[in-house]
């Protein structure tokens, strides 16, 4: 192999075809696999990931990508080599072996969790999230790490976040979230009827789908099925497919995950095809692809202008559970303040008190020998402690997250993280285009898709999430502009 | 690598695992996969076919498997060994750019063949199908034959199957078969009128999944889902999915695809696990696995005993239709006899002719520089020649198939062979089990299945098609077991 950078581009094509090999057998695992046929999947997804691993850490790319680095190359394609240097010395630490093994107890604590939350019994679980985390911590050894050793998961999900920031940036979530949470208006807080009238599933299933195409999303080029954790997963910017899950009794469960997904799924449809398998071709960053989700799902979502165009549509599908319910009524309930078990069915506000406890536990397990019976127990002491929520049962409580199944410990913290970004790209959007609550009211999101393709999906990685969001919006990220958004939405 | 069994086993359950992610996207491009992703999932499909050909083929495979060839092992493992080798010196003749060329060209053709089918326009498909003919001509040089390019496709499908055989057989066909057609009591061509009611759809997918539970298809290692075409593919003996097809003017159509697909499944599942990616755990050949459908179809699924069972069941789903037909009239009218354009809808007798016009077509494609369009023009005149037939239009017709458009030619002949050994199969079977049909007629298949696990199942590929019909019946395939059947069947 030469070393030239379209023979780098063919290596990175290759590895995206496994990877996404490996991901159309994960969401075929999450939606339609049989019951029995578990260890099966396990041990061919296991198979994949240590080829992909084999072909990404062989010798040869590492030389093609020194020789690359040390050409002159124009900035994008020479940004593709130094990310994907930095990934080559960080992947090559991993033996084939314990990518392999990894990926085996993944799959087989997914589907312990997956039983043990139906069964609603976090001993099914319980041991097999002792060998995640076993695992997991021998990652953090392995990767290496300055002062704490969640900073190496850190660096996975949102590189350059570190515990010293995520520690500022909480404890502002805790000092100024809560009380601004006491000291809101009451009225903000008293649960409207409508929200749990009874929605027919098929209706609640057309109505997600009429949002979706309303957003912009291409069913052409995805589809939506049902999971018990909603997802959206990424084959290539032609195959971008999301899940939700609907509760016959919550009509909201289901439209806000639908938003939610479709944000993500949005940002994976309009990354640059022409960049398939390179960092030019991938998000930024989990946070970014977070705030991606939470724009859609709140800072649009849960807006007057959005509504003005969908209410009118949800009505028609369920003309007698909002018959009387006057748009402000709607936008209000909509938007109401509650204390909840379940973080991803909690309100704008809360669901960051959910990230501290999850953020916490994360921090507790890689600098303590803790065991998962006793991050049950400290579960729900701290729900009880920040939210005031007794948790009444395991699904409701620690089981209620796919993520640790998935070997994921440091991803929460980017959801808060994307919050915060979604309120800073709101912020900038809006300075950008004066006319964009016209335009939403009447289901026009044109402005909301050019300023995204301009100054977040065009990028990929060309850019970290901090670089990206400077050069977005003026500033690093500031907890403020989060501030600003939630004090002007809640000053009624 | 040691040249030990157990590393030929590993690397054998390896390129499986791929051969089984492949299998999954294909399963996944022929259920759910959104419109515009076909060229994507055709480069990712075709760089895991590239990969798995590559470590089969490579230099260390060659010598692993010549030096286990030598060694004294016991005879199933000794068996493996030699049918690997062989396997391993026919593919080592294709380059991968080949294989990846092939994949390509195949995924692209599936999609023409299935936008032609729906809009009925041939012409969409035709320069697709010149590009495959070319391709496969290319490829039987490459494999190199004796006698006729054909046969070097034949190997492919049924290992010692020739053109001097099939000439034989399916001169009985049009020898045996047409004046028998045309000497049967009349009765048989009268068709019943409750063929043709209207059959709800969802009524139709709840009765066939309860037929192929009854059949004793394991739901929990397996699903249906429906596709344009019915088929079954396996991702292991723990994962076997099979799909089929609903018709509302045709309840037919959908449960006999089941007991079709139902058969094939069955089958897969019922292999040895323990054996996983090796020719002792694999179908021994796609005559045999065809003769497990049409086993399950024709000769068990079309009996009077089966529907003893069934019929009562069928009856509660659709009361209305079935109303005043007594279980005679039903089991002459689901037997009923008439020409018509489409070979899975074709009755038992009929169905050989159409496999007989293929089976001269494909000889023609690889004796002549034929073109897409005289195959069309073919295909018609030898509708009307030997069934009678006019075709009406391109989906009807040439378009009916997906086999072609997968790069299969020498598949179809398979067909005719899996219902002649399963006549065979069948009277064996009843010689072994006396009390067979009384079995049957309570629903009860454990005999059919112990007969198919011991003399079929249990042996994968150890033995070949020949050796297997001889060891289970006493003789290699006769065709006069099938003559027998029929004419004890039609005699009335």
């Amino acid at each position: 192999m030469t070393s030239s950078y379209a023979s780098y581009q063919a290596l990175m094509q290759k590895i995206a075809d496994i990877s996404n090999a490996i991901a159309v057998m994960s969401w075929d695992n999450e939606v339609y696999l049989p019951d029995d046929s578990g260890p099966l999947r396990a041990r061919q997804i296991a198979t994949l990931a240590a080829l992909s691993h084999e072909l990404f850490t062989a010798k040869s790319t590492g030389k093609l990508l020194v020789d690359l680095s040390r050409e002159k190359l124009p900035f994008k394609k020479a940004k593709n080599i130094s990310i994907s240097l930095k990934d080559y010395q960080r992947d090559k630490k991993f033996t084939p072996d314990f990518v392999m093994q990894k990926s085996m107890v993944i799959s087989q604590a997914y589907h312990a969790w997956s039983e043990a939350k139906k069964k609603n019994d976090f001993n099914i679980f319980a041991p097999r999230l002792d060998a995640l985390i076993k695992l997991v911590k021998e990652e953090a050894t392995i990767l290496g790490y300055d002062e704490h050793p969640y900073n190496a998961m850190l660096e996975l999900y949102e590189p350059g976040i570190k515990v010293a920031k995520l520690d500022t940036l909480f404890d502002d979530v805790t000092s100024r979230l809560v009380p601004f949470i006491q000291n809101m208006d009451p009225s903000w807080k008293k649960k409207p009827s409508f929200l749990s009238a009874k929605f027919d599933k098929d209706l609640q299933w057309k109505f997600g789908i009429e949002v979706l195409k309303g957003m912009g999303y291409d069913f052409k080029k995805g589809r939506q099925d049902i999971s018990s954790h909603p997802f959206t997963i990424s084959f290539g910017t032609d195959d971008v497919r999301v899940t939700t899950r609907i509760d016959e009794r919550d009509f909201s469960n289901m439209t806000w995950s639908c938003i939610h997904e479709g944000g993500h799924a949005l940002y994976e449809q309009g990354l640059d095809a022409r960049e398939y398998g390179l960092p030019s071709g991938s998000a930024a960053s989990l946070g970014i692809h977070e705030s991606q989700s939470r724009l859609w799902e709140n800072n649009l979502g849960r807006s007057r202008s959005f509504w003005q165009h969908f209410y009118p549509m949800l009505k028609k599908y369920f003309p007698a559970q909002f018959k009387g319910v006057k748009p402000e009524d709607f936008y209000k309930g909509i938007n109401f303040i509650s204390k909840n078990a379940i973080r991803t069915e909690a309100d704008e506000l809360h669901y960051h008190l959910h990230v501290a406890i999850r953020y916490e536990l994360e921090k507790e397990i890689f600098s303590s020998p803790i065991k998962a019976k006793d991050l049950k127990q400290l579960w729900n002491e701290k729900y009880k402690a920040y939210l005031g929520v007794d948790i009444k049962n395991d699904s409701q409580g620690i089981l209620q997250d796919v993520h640790w199944s998935h070997g994921s410990f440091g991803y929460f913290p980017t959801y808060s993280l994307g919050s915060f970004y979604a309120a800073q790209f709101h912020h900038a959007m809006a300075a950008e285009h004066k006319d964009l609550e016209d335009q939403l009211a009447k289901g026009d999101f044109s402005s909301v898709h050019q300023w995204l393709k301009k100054h977040i999906y065009r990028h990929g990685k060309t850019y970290n999430a901090e670089e990206l969001c400077k050069k977005a919006t003026g500033s690093t990220l500031d907890f403020q502009y989060f501030m600003n958004y939630i004090s002007e939405k809640y000053s009624g």
